[in-house]
């Protein structure tokens, strides 16, 4: 057997069934071997951001690693930015990567690239391959790897020639990862802290999943103390019968005022909060120095088991009672960021999946949402825009019974528009808003911050995306998506409403003044 | 004067005319000191990739550096693959790359990432500016480093605080570079050589441009030796007036056939010729280990001058007589590559610019375009596809008044089409004449080239640019940029001749069988 199929069939027996691939000359071992197994799906991604994009989003409602497949060090740059939100998020991914053959790297030909260093940024574990014989067991160990840590970006180096290689071995069993258990004496404390009042629990990774979040819930109802999301969160459960809890805000004035209010704080599953840049008037972080801060558990670390721990430990039985479902009233007149999120939130069905990257427009959706019909939330953690639609794309591909529904600012959405194809291709389920204000309206906004009121004829061009205007309602159709233009809330809400009933993708294009 | 502002004062001393900018919060104070610098252009892309490869095809053309200002980490990474060209392009050019404030980064906050790590592979120079009055030194380092070794990719971290603090300093003086001289051994040593029989001359770098392409000329008229360019060719000198002379072929059995031929091998501001991947039977160098091979100039040295010196020492003082003007028939009926490639070669005005990612398609272009009006040529040098869009881009900033035709594969021109945009507002002549074969052709070849004549359904599926297909003419306009689809050869020639009549970008999709 090619040493290629090796890695195709390990990974399968390991639990993966998605590759999605941008596959080049080096990487051709690797895509004949697809053909040979059926159980690993085959996606085809126009660019490399689509696909670490599409990994990260799989990941976070699939909770199993996905593959990319990517050509050379080029291959790997084109996905960095994707792949750095998926670290930030603890998504567990494999990056396999093409390589030339050993043979051949001393020539430094064109596409010669020093991999390993461009990987490890993004990457918790970087190993290049180089035996035919080792491949499969490179690949168990990615594999391990990817699901280490809470979650890891893990890149595997294949070089030509030994992906070609014939071996004996024909594939190795996947290895059992855990997470690692509390200490009970971080239970204990975080206990006392919660017995005090003006004490804040942050939640963090699985801690804003179920089981972990009904244990929270039942925490917060014996205890009165403030339930919080970490910002960044890869994927928030939302809406009725979940906590109504409120993100940590990404406006420093936000936060700040936020936990002035809290003596204490206990993290659980999450690092301590720091604001998002270094704004000058504020500290890099957001508890108070004089406040205690503790530590329940780490994101590595089995942050569900200590929740249930500590809710035994404080006799916190009883769920609170579920919110009654409501929608917000359906907006009418002229479109504005926060109809668009009213709207969504009026109109979303049950279990859908809302992929947030609608930067400034958005603000107001987790208002509006606190009781809609329980959802997942998946939010850009890393902060390198361009996650929306790839995201989604992944999403879809991990629950093809859910509805996806992309809240899309416009100037980030034109960092990867060439997920839509993808979406075409697979007929995935996801309804993409975008969020048309034509500018780089967050920049607009920090430019005011820091006193420049005017803006001058260069910074001006340079913040706005007009002139010529985007018309994404072509760009969608190119790609092979439907799409259509809306500049009211009544024809807004009826896009979407149709969008909704029926399969496959769409996008709307929402201009707000 | 803020630091910011000393660096634009002083990328402005030093020649530089052009910011390729895609700014975030980070980069805010650069942003504002633009507009207090009206001699520095500054022009938006929607994505790094864009400003990448804008500035490598700038450069290329205009021989001098351009600024890219980049967002952190992410927006670096996005930039990589159109870098990773630059860097084998030998292109000149400084990112500007924004970072938090200093008293930010221990904070690891989101967008955090370590980005000396992730510029070295692509960077020939790198640094991190750690004082305000500093950076205007920092700047004038990374232009003479982007200006040194034959030109290089020069990277420069910014911390925010520091671009926004107050500095006495408000520029620093250009220092100049110069190419280092060849050794009279090398040029003697060259001379004997191409005095013998079956003598190949590979002329590289700024060989390939005047003056040093006149002196080849004339030694190649004296000795009878035969000239190529070296691939990949960052630009070439072509048409009537210019040596005739091949491309060092792509598949390596063609340039194993043509490196047969000669006895000894002149290396003329280039390296050794290597084969672009690893294949079978293949060894990575193209020139048979028992000929002879000599270095006259290394690509960071002086080649023109080595040239005059060797043209002086041969007595080769007479320029070969020009070839007559040649264009070839119009091809008529369905469209193909080759038809393609005729259209453009019969049309294309004097003093046009070609960029060429056609990649599988392009192949008879050189054959065709061997007598057209003097022209320059720009090839893929790393084969991270996705330059051509990009690179036109920056060849329309630095030429205004020439024609740029892109010669652009369907599947490379997905992974940048964004840059029509920014050929939309800044209104530049570049007619893009998209080959839309459907499919990532060459690796069907590939697959082929490696025994796999039938493909499964993911094999054909992951090299197959259908279902649905792409609809170029949507894409384009949905980026502003007018377009039609032809499919006939007569149908193309007429867009063709439109488009050039024309001012402003336009994108033609020419379908072919």
């Amino acid at each position: 057997m090619q040493a290629a199929e090796t890695l195709i069939r390990t990974a399968v027996a390991g639990g993966v069934e998605l590759c999605l691939a941008n596959p080049g000359t080096t990487e051709m071992p690797i895509v004949a071997a697809l053909d040979r197994a059926p159980e690993m799906r085959a996606v085809l991604g126009l660019h490399e951001t689509v696909l670490a994009g599409a990994a990260d989003g799989y990941a976070r409602m699939a909770g199993t690693p996905a593959l990319t497949l990517l050509h050379l060090g080029p291959g790997l740059g084109n996905a960095i930015a994707n792949l750095h939100n998926a670290r930030r998020a603890r998504s567990p991914l494999v990056n396999l990567i093409g390589e030339h053959a050993t043979w051949h790297i001393a020539a430094d030909a064109p596409l010669s690239c020093d991999i390993e260093t461009l990987a490890a940024p993004v990457s918790g574990w970087v190993r290049r391959s180089h035996e035919a014989d080792g491949m499969a067991r490179d690949l168990a160990d990615a594999l391990a790897a990817a699901r280490a840590n809470g979650g890891q970006v893990a890149s595997l180096i294949l070089p030509h020639d030994l992906q070609q290689a014939e071996t004996e071995i024909s594939a190795i069993a996947p290895r059992e990862t855990a997470r690692p258990a509390v200490a009970d004496e971080a239970v204990a404390a975080a206990a006392q802290a919660l017995k005090a009042p003006a004490t804040a629990l942050i939640l963090g990774c699985d801690a804003l999943l179920e089981p972990g979040l009904g244990h929270a819930a039942r925490i917060a109802a014996a205890t009165g103390c403030t339930l919080l999301a970490e910002r960044p969160s890869a994927r928030v459960e939302r809406g009725v019968g979940r906590p109504d809890m409120a993100i940590v805000p990404y406006l420093p004035e936000q936060a700040a005022a936020l936990f002035a209010d809290f003596e204490r704080v206990v993290l659980a599953g999450c690092r301590e909060p720091v604001t998002f840049f270094g704004w000058e008037g504020f500290a890099s972080r957001l508890i108070p120095a004089d406040r205690e801060t503790l530590r329940l558990a780490e994101p590595h670390e089995d942050v569900a088991a200590a929740l249930d721990a500590l809710a035994e430990r404080l006799s916190a039985r009883d769920e609170p009672p579920a919110r009654p479902l409501e929608r917000p009233a359906a907006p009418s007149g002229p479109l504005t960021p926060d109809a668009i999120c009213a709207i969504v939130s009026g109109l979303q069905p049950e279990n859908a999946i809302i992929v947030d990257e609608a930067i400034s427009s958005g603000w107001s959706y987790a208002a509006h949402s606190r009781s809609a019909p329980p959802f997942s939330q998946l939010l850009i953690t890393g902060g390198a825009i361009g996650m929306g639609l790839a995201c989604a794309t992944g999403a879809a591909l991990a629950r093809p019974d859910s509805k996806v529904i992309v809240l899309q600012a416009d100037g980030s959405g034109l960092y990867g528009p060439q997920a839509l194809w993808t979406q075409a291709r697979e007929g995935l389920d996801i309804v993409t808003l975008v969020i048309a204000n034509r500018a780089y309206r967050v920049l607009q906004m920090e430019l005011q911050r820091a006193g420049l009121n005017r803006l001058g004829p260069q910074a001006s061009a340079l913040t706005q995306l007009t002139e010529p205007t985007i018309d994404w309602v072509s760009l969608s159709k190119g790609f092979g998506v439907p799409a259509s233009r809306v500049e009211t809330s009544e024809d807004c809400a009826k896009a979407l409403a149709d969008a909704l009933a029926e399969p496959g993708p769409s996008l709307i294009e929402a201009v707000v003044g």
